[in-house]
């Protein structure tokens, strides 16, 4: 794990975000090979999910949402992670993960946590412009009662100084932090700890306006963002994330034979990204762990370089999600069957993908340690279509401006065609070669004297086997 | 304006956000239409500035940022708008956007308003597990001294009921105040309000792990969050919006002609975009208006439904946002000319693009109202490569399964080919029309007996002209 970090960090894949400034713990960078790895991961989704499918709608709905989602979703109540606090060190921690529950991480004291308090994962904002007098009307009265506790503290008849005009500015002060407070609550908005509800919220709409039949999809990429105690395994587990989901919408009597298209679709998916077979493993949720209202979840788990983590998540979450806005909204979430007067609200199958955690998996599968002329060499082996660069066009040597000149002339040819094209004239071919090894560059054309000289060949040196071979310019398109 | 907002909603491209739950104001969804939009403009941009250049570097970074990034770009200081209150109705109003600078909007009373406060726009929320605790005890210090406050009331030695106990109380509940307010101010991130800073905080990355020539540039797409006292005017004005912004780095002696060179790309990009000759006004901001750190600032103008405002701004920068992070971050953000001893602070241009600005643009380019056969007809012209469906294939009769099923062929061949092709055999084939003209669908392309019978060919209708010819279907692609 720690070469794939310092790696992505070398390379341009991943930094930690706002680095310059200390970085802000749970936030992350992508340099331009990782958003580049990131966007080809993330079209290939939509293309494969999407673009070249009849029956699915895109949407790309706000990250802040009405409150009222997330009270109806059980976010509010319920999106929580267990918190402790050492009293001595005044560290704070997931209960659920500490390896001694007794002794603090940080200072070693036992017995020094008080009881886990649940601590809501979302973040929170004000919208609008209410918050700010009232913040500032309570800022100001905590300062105007730092000044009656202050002189009554020095005051020498100290238990008789209380008057009208204390009571009074007390009395005022209760009142400017419950307008705070009000106002904090009225404005509160969440940034959105999962993309789902931009999906259910909308599917109103995608119906009134497009009457699809039965089943249908809608789908959504986009960030979300959870305010995690304790971020940490690189991108596995940031703050900030991104998301692709799909909420396919069933009949639900056909839930079974749906979940199970599903899951083939999945691990068409896992194909499409290169991850071997026997990486991912499917773990059946037993009942009692899954959600209240799932009968059946699966959670797919890939062979991490942290240990066996979960890649994704496939659920049959029956009606809830629309129930749920039914009932807060007032509004009917019934699917009416074309042709006929059956209408019901749909069931849905979820299978939600985070991005982070597929280029974990694409990252880990194609870091490649081996010996290359026996030196020990990094090569990161990604399948082509994910590569964030495709080719490498090289002039033998820099100082000879006709090997340049047809070099650029290759590189246009190249770049022309295939976009993700690098060129790199630094240093000496080996060193090229190992620096494009390391980010994954499948194929490095060099351009030499018998180019120009003989017959019109290039070399192209593969990454993964090394081996060099001519081929002529018109066949590399 | 109108039309648009209402053709929007009815036809799947844009909803109100959160709209099932009454809305919430300054955020919108996109539908499936308004996706597909959003992307191919977003995509576009991309291809254009990024993939087919050779000087340009893609960034992802985290939308939440460490604090002091805004603290140094200015944006904590300054990033404001003037807010008025009305001391009637309580309305909150932008001072400088006020018709009457005297007269409340909502309530009509006159003189209400108190002197402007600068508001800060933007959104703020805390990170981490830090603000919990400290907000919990703050809401039961408030509780516990409305006791107080309240038995002290009730009690008929009102003036000589303060005690050790109350003052002791006071005291605490004065330090957990501050307490929540020192963790709320410490934990404090800010939604990025421009995507900008996102890239000047990665330069010096970008630099290391580079290496790139003057000029280069880096480039970023994403959302970006400012808390609008009145949001309005359809997207083009909301809390949550997505930007495409550039910073391209130069040798502050090229200034003029590099600035020159983008005034030229700028241009390029409104041709893409399709929008018309004339449409497209350059406003030279003069010097008074311009930022101070700025030479030369060029805001574009588009003739929009709502009147000719800004469309995109290109600015001349100089040094100012890489020598504030230098001096914030300790951290030198020099470039050394390769093989000389040359270092200097790069000066930059940025051109500044927003997502909905441009698709406003192109929405408000493409409406038209005609008429065909001497009825209304609303047609959406949009460019092909930006058209978010480019064919409609139908059955002429949807109860004939040999139409239908050639259909489908050909649905399958094009859908293959070109991705964003859509079915339809609802209603009769004049309504279709309707339907794909308000979508703005260039091609609709309609199977009947003469195709399975005759010759193979098929009717496509053109959008724009109306007009149908027989294609055959091999010519299609």
């Amino acid at each position: 794990m720690e070469s794939i970090v310092s790696l992505a960090k070398r390379r341009g894949f991943i930094y930690q975000g706002s680095e310059v400034y200390g970085g802000l713990s749970g936030t992350w960078d992508y340099g331009p090979l990782g958003a580049a790895l990131k966007r080809n991961i993330m079209n290939l989704w939509w293309q494969m999910f999407v673009d070249s499918r009849d029956d699915m709608y895109g949407v790309d709905a706000a990250i802040l949402m009405n409150q009222k989602v997330w009270q109806a979703s059980g976010h509010v109540d319920t999106f929580t992670d267990p918190l402790v606090e050492c009293k001595e060190c005044k560290g704070r921690f997931r209960a659920d993960k500490l390896d001694d529950p007794n002794k603090c991480p940080t200072c070693g004291k036992e017995g020094t946590f008080g009881e886990a308090r649940q601590f809501n994962m979302m973040f929170e904002s004000i919208i609008g412009p209410a918050s700010l007098a009232s913040y500032e009307e309570f800022q100001a009265g905590i300062e105007e009662l730092e000044v009656i506790v202050g002189s009554w503290e020095k005051s020498s008849v100290q238990h008789q100084v209380s008057s009208l005009e204390v009571l009074a500015a007390l009395k005022a002060y209760v009142g400017s932090v419950r307008r705070y407070v009000e106002e904090k609550d009225k404005g509160k908005v969440y940034l959105r700890p999962e993309t789902a509800q931009g999906i259910f919220t909308n599917y109103r709409n995608v119906v009134d306006n497009f009457y699809p039949d039965l089943p249908f999809g809608i789908a959504q990429q986009g960030k979300a963002f959870r305010n995690e105690i304790s971020p940490r395994d690189f991108v596995f587990r940031s703050r900030e994330f991104e998301q692709m989901e799909i909420e396919y919408f069933i009949d639900p009597q056909n839930w079974e034979a749906e979940f199970e298209k599903w899951v083939g679709l999945c691990k068409e998916w896992f194909a499409a990204l290169g991850l071997p077979d026997g990486s991912v493993h499917e773990l059946e949720v037993p009942e009692e762990e899954r959600a209240h209202y799932s009968r059946r979840t699966i959670d797919f788990e890939f062979d991490f370089p942290i240990g066996r983590e979960e890649l994704m998540g496939l659920a049959y979450r029956t009606s809830f999600d629309l129930d749920n806005i039914a009932e807060k909204s007032g509004k009917s979430m019934e699917y009416i069957v074309k042709g006929s007067q059956e209408r019901f609200v749909p069931h849905v199958i979820e299978p939600s993908f985070g991005v982070e955690r597929a280029l974990m998996a694409v990252l880990s599968t194609a870091y490649t340690e081996d010996e290359v002329n026996g030196e020990k060499r990094i090569v990161m082996k990604f399948p082509e279509h994910l590569a964030p660069v495709k080719y490498c066009v090289s002039p033998l040597l820099k100082n000879k401006p006709e090997l340049v000149e047809k070099a650029r002339e290759v590189y246009d040819l190249l770049k022309k065609k295939y976009g993700a094209v690098m060129w790199d004239d630094n240093g000496n071919i080996g060193k090229r070669y190992r620096r494009q090894d390391e980010i994954g560059t499948p194929y490095c054309v060099v351009i030499d004297f018998e180019t120009i000289e003989g017959d019109g060949t290039v070399t192209v040196r593969d990454r993964d086997t090394t081996e060099q071979k001519r081929i002529r310019i018109e066949d590399l398109l």
